[in-house]
């Protein structure tokens, strides 16, 4: 019997002062987490019954997927690294050490190198494919600025999952198996959650979702269609362009006008009395080793990362002061594609097209170009999508319009491809005795971070209403009065009875006020609350639903079948 | 259904060449760990089930025991170990790392810094006391010489357990209570094991004991009763002296001999042609600042941890050659206790005491001393036991005589006492208002290595014989011939009814030859194996039992009680 009195909840009167969101005030006031240092906790008893929910559920859905389960380790030779080519390429978020040896080893944060090394080193035919491996382990990311309590820390916990096929067909089946595991294993801890089309970002590869648990607090913007499942990241969504919608105007001859100290949309839009959208705005990206003049329309928000796709770049990134002086002799916030030598390369997005009499900076300190017309006084090498989505925008899939929402990463799953196999030799015999690379996926949950957002997303003023998939107890049972003989005898006989039905309850047996007793049952948040008062010398028990506040009077004989049916529908 | 075709299971033919040891050897064979670094292991899914199987039953025990689970970090911040003097006492085994921001951390290889701090901000009255916390985590220690496979790593998964009471009586309770469930989950897992008394070494601590999985390959010596449970390690086991049991004799006077290059004990024997326990040894000892002289009989060892408690001392240590002339003016080898300035401390072993007529060094090169007679010739400051018992020795319980055994260390449990609740300031307000420290225990199973000694324990020369409580599978389904359709089919049916009845089975549907199949088996070491022949067409199969090789020829419609009698009785 778990007595609250023995057991170590130190829950908190006070609101903790860094703690900023919902479920990082709640981990620390309903006792669930403590920090050690900056993004690194340990988990208290409650929160790491919750942990092990989440792992069964991952295990179940996982393994029901054909997936099976290994355990590597933290430790990561540097040479591993080295081969992929990530060793410098991770930068500062890795953490490495060295050993006694001067043996240089990484914390593992991902474990792509290791997985795909072993899986080298084991298996040599097309007969031992298709694998699929994961592993929950606790992984290492030296945040620049950890936050949020356990959304963003730096030692947390991870389930991930590596595939390996001989076929980009066999590399979609345990792709669509994977995301199929993650669509249950989401919605059975209980979140509310969007796959949401993503950019495969620095890790490689050609196909990835993101799986987001919406809450205001996310730091990730996802771009939804009102009509269908259609779902991106920001940088990520396709602005479909239809082409010209107005016709061809009658444009008056192009012509410079003094705007002085005029830099920003604002500021020009202010100065000449014009929309946003009549400006072209210019500006002077980094790809790589050249520089590049993108155009914007004057309301639209730039994309690097469709640039980025563009040029199939490394790196794109704003060019400095410097670098825009040297190629348009003008400084940012007037420079302009008109009159430019043919060796600057200038792309635009498709929505330019549609400024037919428009702003630019005249490649002149305090002076731009009115009555500008694409095409006829300044022509660009490609047109294309380049811009963030906007709300409002028409769905890439024509369904429906697009708005935003936010959310939090909880699960990732990506196709690697031949990145890792082919830096790593992770090759095999096909049926013909050719040597191939092997085809990879990898798939990954941040198990301690979807804790939090199930927290993020289930709580109000009072504290935490857990699902009861991931409950740390099903039933809180509180004696109105611990001192009164009868009803902590009632209490530990509902607790054994409950126990015995195989329902986890939790028993405050604290000689506590009832009030604050009632306090932090509903700060730790546990489906039920079973109170026992004087009724129960009538054979009256109250329970109270955490979520809805629903109430109910109900005989001992029959609690138990009742609260199994309540816990049932929840 | 798990096929066997499509399981990571990588078994080896050939023996690896740096695999000394059986566990070692069939960790690798078995296709159960894979080494990525020295001392740092990837768990293949079949050990991992066994891990699990380990980690579910300490669970088990340490919960009915009353312990609570949680789970803290491993970066553990470097002001909380100079808090404990760990930083610098650890030494280079504690593996130390750089955040970005130039902060320093420790892997943790224990967590005594981490949960007394913890515990000190969380419980303040004795009231929420006693506590006993307790964790499943991998832990870091970077071993000069990592070796034995699991046995000695760098990287392992421990289970390490906290007390807190507000009395030694309340210690005693939660170490017996910890003592008690270590006896059950080593008996669980099938370990030939003994709780062995053992010195509490630089951990600090008044009571300690070692469970030893009894095995060859052990690193440590256990000096058990061959009569009574008393089993303790050498270092810590008391050698009984009664007094001397000789008369006392009338020895000649003392005389100094040429013995030229004649410096050890086997020389001496040589070349005087006497019995070793008629030399007295001097051994030179740096005790913490001192240097001290230890005499011991020719036939006995040292135990320099004897000598450390005698002193009460942190470090001691063999002489240095050179400390050794400054102190006696003569090479260690020649070093007596006869004419020593009086300001140089002699201590002696009991049994010195029964040297009436010995030979000593004479503090000069090429010579020592005979009919040397204790209490004559020199003074001791005092006698005590200095020595290490030997086989044959009576045991201090007075029953039976001391024989040795080797083992493995795969518990430990402790009492800390103040020590880290001191130098962290884990006090707590007692009924009367005053604050006192809290009175720590701790408790750790090496997880990892259990697996390891389990395996050292339970093979033969064709692969491992598991445990039923710690199988991966407990059965092995394998048909003669995969391409006969009544096999294959017969195969899958019983794979099927027998996981429908809640038992583990792996099945073999490889298209090997039965030899190759049936090799791959013993090496595995599933506790039952069925073997799915033509004879399935009479509805029989046959069982064979891994331990004893016993077959047995059953019916398929019996096989479901005959496989869960048969597991019981294992």
């Amino acid at each position: 019997m778990l007595k609250q009195s023995q057991y170590l909840i130190p829950t908190l009167r006070e609101v903790p002062a860094d703690a900023e969101i919902a479920s990082h005030k709640l981990l620390l006031r309903a006792g669930l987490a403590r920090q050690l240092a900056s993004g690194v906790y340990t988990y208290m008893p409650l929160a790491l019954r919750t942990l092990h929910k989440i792992q069964a559920i991952v295990r179940e859905e996982m393994n029901r997927a054909g997936a099976q389960e290994l355990l590597m380790p933290t430790l990561q030779p540097a040479e591993l690294w080295q081969l992929s080519g990530r060793w410098d390429a991770y930068g500062p978020e890795l953490m490495r050490l060295d050993d006694r040896h001067d043996r240089q080893f990484a914390l593992g944060p991902t474990h792509e190198e290791v997985i795909t090394s072993l899986v080298r080193d084991e298996v040599n035919s097309y007969k031992k494919l298709p694998l699929n491996l994961y592993q929950i382990q606790t992984k290492f990311r030296d945040e620049v600025r950890p936050r949020f309590g356990l959304i963003r820390c730096r030692e947390f916990i991870m389930k991930d999952a590596y595939s390996f096929d001989t076929s980009w067909e066999g590399l979609e089946n345990n792709f669509q198996a994977m995301f199929d595991a993650y669509s249950r294993i989401f919605t059975r801890v209980g979140l509310n959650f969007r796959a949401v089309e993503a950019d495969a970002g620095t890790i490689g590869g050609t196909g990835t979702y993101e799986f987001m648990a919406l809450c205001e607090i996310g730091e990730d913007t996802i771009a939804y269609s009102t009509e269908g499942d259609y779902a991106a990241n920001l940088e990520k969504a396709e602005v479909v362009y239809k082409g010209k919608t107005q016709p061809d105007l009658n444009v008056p001859p192009m012509e410079k006008i003094h705007t002085p100290a005029t830099r920003t949309i604002e500021q020009l839009t202010n100065a000449l009395q014009i929309e946003a959208k009549q400006i072209i705005k210019s500006l002077v990206l980094r790809v790589d080793d050249k520089l590049v003049i993108v155009l914007i329309r004057g309301d639209h928000e730039l994309n690097e990362v469709k640039v980025k796709n563009h040029y199939d770049a490394t790196h794109v990134s704003m060019a400095s002061e410097e670098e825009i002086r040297n190629l348009v002799k003008a400084p940012a916030g007037f420079v302009g594609p008109v009159g430019l030598p043919a060796d600057v390369e200038i792309i635009a997005d498709n929505f330019v097209q549609d400024v037919q009499d428009g702003v630019v900076g005249a490649n002149e300190v305090d002076y731009h170009l009115r009555h500008v017309k694409p095409g006829r006084d300044f022509q660009v090498k490609a047109y294309g999508d380049f811009r963030n989505i906007m709300e409002g925008d028409e769905s890439p899939t024509g369904k429906g319009t697009i708005a935003f929402a936010r959310g939090v990463e909880v699960g990732h799953v990506f196709k690697l491809g031949t990145k890792y196999s082919q830096a790593l030799g992770a090759t095999y015999l096909d049926e013909n005795g050719r040597s191939q690379p092997m085809i990879m996926g990898c798939y990954g949950i941040g198990i301690s971070r979807t804790l939090a957002a199930v927290i993020e997303q289930n709580n109000d003023e009072n504290g935490i209403i857990w699902p009861v998939s991931v409950a740390p107890f099903h039933v809180h049972v509180i004696p109105v009065n611990a001192k009164v003989e009868e009803q902590r005898t009632a209490s530990e006989e509902i607790t054994a009875m409950l126990t015995e039905a195989g329902i986890e309850v939790l028993y405050d047996d604290r000689p506590e006020r009832a009030g604050v007793k009632f306090k932090d049952a509903d700060l730790i948040g546990l489906p039920l609350r079973i109170t026992v008062s004087d009724k129960v010398q009538d054979g009256l028990v109250e329970i109270k639903v955490r979520r809805s506040g629903e109430t109910f009077e109900v005989n001992r004989t029959e609690l138990v079948p009742f609260i199994q049916e309540l816990l049932a529908k929840l």
